[in-house]
């Protein structure tokens, strides 16, 4: 029995709630990357939904709660994509959501964070900036503070990936997941472990933001003073005790890549699957880049966690020869 | 009750010959592209497997009473898409699957057919040219021919996107299709118009190969000296009369739209929606751009069908400014 805050149960519930739009998501093998990264390749394609990323299956969750106890409010920090899912999820349910987010967060989510209807507050500092603001926010107001990764919702709503991954046709060697936060780790890590114990559990984070990754391997909370990434995604400082506790459970290892690794892993993924990716979903690709031999031969799913990426900047990393 | 080849029951049975990872595709509303054309858009996505375009819905089929009646081998033309599907699904089952294309064809096509296993022959001609030519091997070689929107199982396996529209959580005012053998949009029009009636089904076509649109509206094949479009999964010039008569019967309308017009719907797609689309694949706003105010208010579903497509060529078109 694994030791963590989540609880299968609750996951198996949860699939009930979200709406079925995220749910059960296209999976399937890519011959052509496999070929090129030297191991078979399965895609869990988490983007072709409405917010393109994979953070309305919490949303879907938390909102579906805060309707049932008569709130009327939600207000989250995010990096851009909690707060589009947020808002999406919030609305359809009569919530008023605010979304604080850095003024460096790229264009695209502020916009469409805008565009669904939330109210937006932009933070001069980083992520970690954003989230001290959604806490005064939430006490001025009193209304409900979503927290990514440490409110349990966001962990168990990204866990019900893991329940797809446990319940396909060919289980996977290799999971690799991008750590941010670290709720879609310890969420579909718990899962695996649990219903596919034999799947190795693999977390990517970018040399630039290595905090929770570092965490990992100390075993004890490694704060960093900046975060330095294209991965806007993943570029937290102040990793979460208690999903540190969780992903040591979980997780079988934490890795870390180089930003020409991921833009390489886009470029790939635009080459041999035609996706357009934001740089957080490439971290997997970009970890099998690093480490051919590891992976070699080995069955990899790698989940394509999100597509909101300012096409300027992607133009510019993908294209530049 | 509408005199087509199609027949309900055979497309439920379809449903359960296809692998899963071809069916149940994701489809869900786009509002950003929705507000930038003026009605309400939902996509039905067919690009997120291993051959990126909705063709192995009918392979699957095919290859599959293949096997079953003893069948060792297979051949089609193909524009590209039909060739892909084919070999994967045929040699998953131990067919041999040759595919005649035109050496025109695009290069990932090409490419990938070859990758997946198939004997690719070339021809010099445009696809009608491959259409001949994989006649004369069929009779050479004494093997099955595929034919794709004449063979009854090409129909029906489109057709089960139809199933799945029908099924949809808010049902559309329109279905735009995407015009070529008219596989998809006899199938996919024969379910809606069986078992929602009211939703409007319109095909599109590029003015560059306009055949079957022509026909369609003389009620009787009208075939073309040449077919000029960079569409080139819907480049047809030689209708098929039994597919026409099912047109007529299921269609509400078939629209002929500009290059110019395919090349906008094709950067619509990727600036809203984060889709890289073959052109055939942006048929459907194309119509919607060069129409507004037919659609305008209305729910439009548009059918992602392909998202085979050279790099190069779809970086001087979108990007081209």
């Amino acid at each position: 029995m694994l030791r963590t805050r989540l609880d299968l149960d609750r996951i198996h519930a949860a699939r009930r709630v979200i709406n079925p739009m995220f749910l059960n998501t296209p999976t399937y093998r890519c011959d052509a990357l496999g070929r090129r990264l030297g191991c078979t390749v399965s895609i869990k394609l988490e983007t072709a939904n409405p917010v393109r990323s994979f953070k309305a299956r919490g949303t879907e969750l938390v909102t579906s709660l805060l309707t049932e106890q008569g709130r009327t409010a939600v207000v989250c920090a995010s990096a851009g994509n909690l707060g589009q899912a947020l808002t999406w999820s919030g609305r359809r349910r009569g919530l008023d959501v605010t979304v604080v987010a850095s003024r460096r967060a790229p264009v695209a989510k502020l916009d469409r964070i805008r565009a669904l209807g939330a109210e937006l507050e932009l933070v001069d500092g980083d992520f970690e900036m954003a989230r001290e603001r959604a806490v005064t926010i939430a006490q001025q107001r009193g209304i409900r503070l979503l927290e990514d990764s440490l409110d349990i919702e966001t962990c168990e709503g990204a866990a019900t990936i893991g329940l797809e991954l446990a319940d396909a046709e060919s289980t996977a060697d290799t999971v690799l997941i991008a750590l941010g936060g670290g709720a879609m780790a310890t969420g579909v890590g718990y899962v695996l472990k649990t219903l596919a114990p034999g799947v190795e559990v693999v977390c990517v984070q970018p040399t630039g933001a290595p905090a929770l990754t570092r965490s990992f391997h100390e075993r004890r909370v490694v704060t960093t003073e900046s975060a330095d990434t294209i991965a806007d995604g993943v570029a937290g400082r102040y990793p979460i005790p208690e999903v540190l506790d969780d992903l040591l459970a979980v997780a079988d290892d934490a890795v870390l890549v180089q930003e020409s690794s991921i833009i390489a892993g886009m470029r790939l993924l635009l080459e041999h699957t035609g996706l357009v990716v934001e740089p957080s979903a490439a971290l997997g690709v970009a970890a099998v880049l690093e480490d051919r031999d590891r992976f070699a031969g080995r069955h990899v799913v790698t989940v394509i966690c999100g597509s909101n990426v300012d096409l300027d900047a992607y133009h510019r990393w993908v294209h530049r020869t």
